[in-house]
C-alpha cells in the first residue's frame, strides 16, 4: 500500500501500465551539412504541430476549452523565434546537431523559467520541457504514438504526466493514473478532475514499486494506492467503486433541480467559467447560472489585447447560450501573478498588493473601456451582471461606474444599443471591502466574495509561499466572521451576495456558507451536482 | 516660489548656500607602480574611515544611535573584501588607477543593488554611492572638509545630500536645506526631521533656480521655498517662524506632564526604540515608556545573531534606564522586506505575505528561544511587556507561550532568575487579529496595534509599490472599523490596546483614535511633546 497524495477523487482497480518514454541519447557530434538538419528540424517542429493541433481538439472536447488552452500556448511555441528559431542558429552557428540544438535551448529557457519565484513562470517551464520532448521525440523518429494502450481497465503509472499525455488518455480503456511527483495544483492534477478520472500523485516511488501488470486498487479520495491487493480488498474496494458510481448517478438526476434548502430559501448554483464555451459544461452540469466569467482568459496567450468586436462576440455567445439565465462577467483582473505579454507591468516587491485588477484598469482607461463597451453591447442578449475585482473602497466603484457612464454616452451617440437592467457588483476579495460591506452595500447591486484573495491578505499569508501555505485556511474564524459581515451588510441593503472562491465549492464549508445566508455558489462545473446535493440538505 | 515634498517642518529664512561636490576626473590611464597605487588605496580608505567615525559620534549624539547605525555599515563596507578588497584587485590585475579601480567596482555593486526591486536594496546603493564618493575624494586629496559652512543662517541647497552630507550639517549655522531629489522617506528626510531642521527635497531643479547668496525663505510644513521673497512676505514668515518656535517652547513645558484628556481619561505617550541608547531621547521628550522596541536593530549590520547575553545586557540597559517606566519590547519581526546576511531565507514572490516575524520564530526555535531567554532573565531589571509580531491568530499566540515556558523551565533549572510579572501581548498588524480581536482578548495581555502593516493587508496595498501607494490611507473607514473592533474587543475583556504604528503620532488622526478609547500611543520621541498636546484637547 503507497499513500500519496489524492488528486481526483474516485475508485478504480485495474492493470499497471508503466509509461517510459524512451531514453534518446544527445551526442556532442556537430554536423556538416546544415541545410539537412535544419530541414530536419523544421520536419520535427511540424509534425509537433500537427500532433498538437489533434490533442488540443481532443483535449477541447473532453476537458473544454479553458483547460485545452495551454496546447494553444504550446503550439505558439513551435513558432517562437526565441525559442526554435534559437535552435535553428545554434545548428548554423554552431553545428550542433539538431538534437543538441533542441536540448541547448532549452536547458536555458527552463533554468531562466525555473529560478523565478513566481508560480506562473515554472508552470511555463513546464510547457517549454513538455514541447521539447515532444520535438525532441519527432527529430528522433520517435514521436507520434504517445499511449500504446490497447487494453481496457489500465492504470498508467509515470514519473510524471505532462499536459498532453493527460490530454491523451484514453478514457474508454485508462481508467486511472499513478504518478511519483506533482501536487493537487500540478497540470495533470487538474485534468484529472476535469477528464473524472481518478488520480494519485506525488507517491514518490511508484514506478518502482510496481511493475507491468500488477493489479492496483486506486483510492482517489485517500490518495492510496493497494499493490496487488487479496481478494477480500478487492471486494470492498469493488463495493466502494460501485456506491461512489452510484452517487454520482444520483447526482445526476439533480441537474435539473432547483435548489431550495429545507426552510425553502431558493439558492443559486452556479459555473466558474474562463473561456466561452465552457458555459456546456455548467450547463450540462445543472448551473443555474455563471458566477464567474474570468475574462482574463481572453487576454492571455495572444500578441495583442482582444479587440472590442472580439469580445463583444464572446460575451455575447456567453449570454445567449445561457438563456437568460444570469451571467457574472468579472472585468480584466490582470497584475498580481497574471501578466501579459502586450501590457508590461511595473516590477514591483510584492505583486499581490500591488498594481493589478481594478487599480490598472481606472488607470488605464483606454483599455478598460474596449472591455466596457463590448459588454455592453453584448448585454442585450440575455442577463448580464458585471462585477469590477479588488475594490478597496467607495471611491474606485464610483470611479468604475463614471468609466461606465463615458461609455455608454459614447454607444448612444453612436446609435449602438445596451440594456439599461445590467447589475453592477464588486468582488469582495480585500478585506477592507468586507469589514465595509454594510456602506458599500448601498451603492452597488450585489457582491460576489472571492475567498482565494479574500483569505490570503485577511491572514496575511500568500498560499503559493511553501513556508507559509499552512496558514490559508478557509474555516479561520476571522475569515468566517468576514463573510459574515459581508452577507449581513448586504442583506440590509436588500442586495445579493454570491461567491466565486474555491470555498464556495468546499464541500466542509458549504452548510455554514448557507447558514451565514449566501444567496449564490459560484464553482467549477464539476462541483455543482455535489453542492447541489448538500444545499438541499441544509435548513 | 518652487513647491516641493515638505520633509521636515519648521520655517527658516536665510542666506543660500550651494554644496557642490567638486568633480574629479577619472581616466582610463594604467598604473605601473602597484604597489605604490594599492597603497594610496589603503590610505583613502583609512581616512575615509577616520572621518566616518567621527561622523557617526556626531550622529550619535545629535541624532541618536538608531539613525548613526548608518555610519556604522559604511565603516563595515571600507573593509567588505568583495567591495574594497575588489578594488585592490582591480588594480592589481587591470594596472586601473585608483580613482577608475573603486569607480568600477561601485558601479558594478550600486547597479546590482538598484536593479533589484526591493527599498531596502536600493537603500544600501546609495549608500554605496555615499562610502564611494568618500574614498574617491580621499583619494583624489580632496577629502575632509565635507562642509565649509561658516555663515550662520545658511540654507543649504544640494542635489541630494547624503547621508553622511546632512549628519554632518552644523546646526548652529544650518536653518534649513532643499533638494533637488528625495521623498518623505528618504534618508535626508528621516535625519532633517530627527535633527529639527525645517527641510524640502523633490524641488527638481533648485539648484539652478537659486544662486548663492540668494535670500530664501523655507516653509517646511507647506513644501514651499520662496525665493528672494519682499519685505511683507519676510516679514509674515518671519512672525510665523516665530510662532512655531514659540509653539516648540510651550511643547517643551509638557514633558513632564502626565497626559490626561478633559474628561480625565489618563492616556500613556510612549517612544519608539531601535537601540537601547534612544531611551534617552524618548525621556527627554518626556515618554510614559516604550511603546515599541524594534528588536530587530540588534540583529542587522552584523554576520551573527546576538548571543543571549548581548541581548540581556541590551534589554536591562532599557529597563533599568526606564526607571519603572513600561517598556513593550517586540520579538524578531525578520523577514519580509528585512533580511540579516546570517539567516537565509527563501525567495518569495510576495514576501510582506510571508515568512516572516512569529512565523518564522516558531519555525526556527533555537533562534527565537536565545531571545526570550535574554527578555526573561532581563525582566527583573524594570516594568517589562512583550508582544509577538503577525499574529494571525489564538494557535501562534498559544505556541509561543508555549516556547517561553520552556524557556522558563530551562532558566528556573540553571538557577537563573526572571520575573512574573511580565505581560505577554501581540501586535494587530494582520486583519484576521483586528477582526478577532474580542476572541484573542482573552488571551493575552495586551494589543499593540501596528498600523504600518494593517493598513497595507487591510488595503491589500503595499505603500512602497509607486503604483498603488495612493490607495494607503490611515483613515479608510474599514481601518478605522477595524481600530476600532481591536480596541473595543480589548476593553470587553479588562485588556489595553496600544498602537505603535506611524498613525499613532499622526496629529490628524490622534481625535479619532482618543475618542474611540486607545489607551497608549508609541511614536517617534520627537512627536511625543506634540501628541500629549492634541490628547490634553481631546474630550
Amino acid at each position: 500500500m503507497k499513500k500519496g497524495i489524492a488528486a481526483s477523487k474516485g475508485y478504480a482497480i485495474g492493470k499497471v501500465f508503466i509509461q517510459e518514454h524512451e531514453e534518446i541519447v544527445i551526442t556532442e557530434e556537430k554536423v556538416t551539412d546544415i541545410v539537412a538538419e535544419k530541414a530536419k528540424l523544421q520536419k520535427a517542429l511540424e509534425a509537433s504541430k500537427v500532433q498538437l493541433e489533434a490533442i488540443k481538439a481532443k483535449a477541447e472536447e473532453s476537458m473544454g476549452a479553458e483547460k485545452a488552452a495551454v496546447f494553444e500556448a504550446h503550439i505558439t511555441l513551435l513558432d517562437d523565434p526565441e525559442f526554435t528559431g534559437a535552435m535553428e542558429l545554434e545548428i548554423e552557428n554552431n553545428q550542433s546537431n539538431g538534437l543538441k540544438a533542441i536540448a541547448d535551448v532549452t536547458n536555458t529557457f527552463v533554468m531562466i523559467f525555473e529560478s523565478m519565484d513566481d508560480a506562473y513562470m515554472r508552470e511555463r517551464a513546464a510547457d517549454i520541457k513538455d514541447v521539447s520532448k515532444r520535438i525532441t521525440a519527432n527529430f528522433a523518429g520517435k514521436g507520434g504514438v504517445d499511449f500504446a494502450i490497447t487494453e481496457a481497465n489500465t492504470i498508467v503509472v509515470a514519473h510524471d504526466l505532462t499536459p498532453s499525455d493527460t490530454a491523451q488518455l484514453d478514457r474508454s480503456k485508462v481508467v486511472a493514473f499513478l504518478t511519483n511527483i506533482g501536487g493537487r495544483t500540478s497540470h495533470s492534477a487538474i485534468m484529472a478532475r476535469t477528464l473524472e478520472i481518478p488520480a494519485i500523485v506525488g507517491l514518490k516511488d511508484i514506478t518502482t514499486t510496481v511493475k507491468n501488470g500488477d493489479i492496483v486498487i486506486v483510492d482517489g479520495i485517500e490518495g492510496i494506492a493497494i499493490i496487488n491487493p487479496d481478494e477480500a480488498t478487492l471486494d470492498a474496494y469493488e463495493a466502494k467503486r460501485e456506491e461512489f458510481l452510484a452517487e454520482q448517478e444520483e447526482l445526476k438526476k439533480l441537474i435539473s433541480v432547483k435548489t431550495t434548502t429545507k426552510s425553502g430559501k431558493r439558492v443559486e448554483v452556479c459555473g466558474n467559467i474562463g473561456k466561452p464555451e465552457d458555459v456546456h459544461q455548467v450547463l450540462a452540469n445543472g448551473g443555474d447560472g455563471v458566477g464567474l466569467f474570468r475574462t482574463e482568459f481572453l487576454y492571455m496567450d495572444r500578441d495583442s489585447a482582444p479587440t472590442e468586436d472580439e469580445q463583444y462576440d464572446s460575451y455575447k455567445y456567453v449570454l445567449e447560450k445561457m438563456q437568460g439565465k444570469q451571467v457574472v462577467i468579472r472585468t480584466l483582473d490582470i497584475g498580481g501573478d497574471k501578466t501579459l505579454p502586450y501590457l508590461p507591468l511595473p516590477e514591483e516587491m510584492n505583486p499581490f498588493l500591488g498594481y493589478r485588477a481594478i487599480r490598472l484598469c481606472l488607470d488605464r482607461k483606454e483599455i478598460f473601456k474596449v472591455q466596457l463597451r463590448a459588454l455592453l453591447r453584448a448585454s442585450i442578449y440575455g442577463k448580464l451582471a458585471v462585477m469590477f475585482p479588488m475594490i478597496s473602497g467607495l471611491e474606485e466603484f464610483v470611479a468604475a461606474k463614471e468609466v461606465v457612464d463615458e461609455c455608454k454616452a459614447e454607444l448612444k451617440a453612436e446609435g449602438k444599443a445596451y440594456s439599461e437592467d445590467i447589475q453592477w457588483g464588486i468582488m469582495v476579495e480585500i478585506p477592507a471591502a468586507a469589514v465595509y460591506a454594510d456602506e458599500l452595500a448601498k451603492h452597488v447591486d450585489f457582491f460576489s466574495i472571492g475567498t482565494n484573495d479574500l483569505i490570503q491578505y485577511t491572514l496575511a499569508a500568500d498560499r503559493m509561499s511553501e513556508k507559509v501555505s499552512y496558514l490559508y485556511n478557509p474555516m479561520h474564524p476571522a475569515v468566517l466572521r468576514l463573510i459574515k459581515m459581508t452577507i449581513e451588510g448586504a442583506h440590509k441593503h436588500g442586495k445579493w451576495v454570491g461567491m466565486c472562491g474555491e470555498m464556495a465549492g468546499d464541500e466542509a464549508a458549504i452548510p455554514t456558507l448557507v447558514e451565514y445566508g449566501l444567496d449564490e455558489f459560484s464553482m467549477s462545473a464539476s462541483s455543482i451536482l455535489g453542492a447541489k446535493k448538500i444545499i438541499i440538505d441544509q435548513q
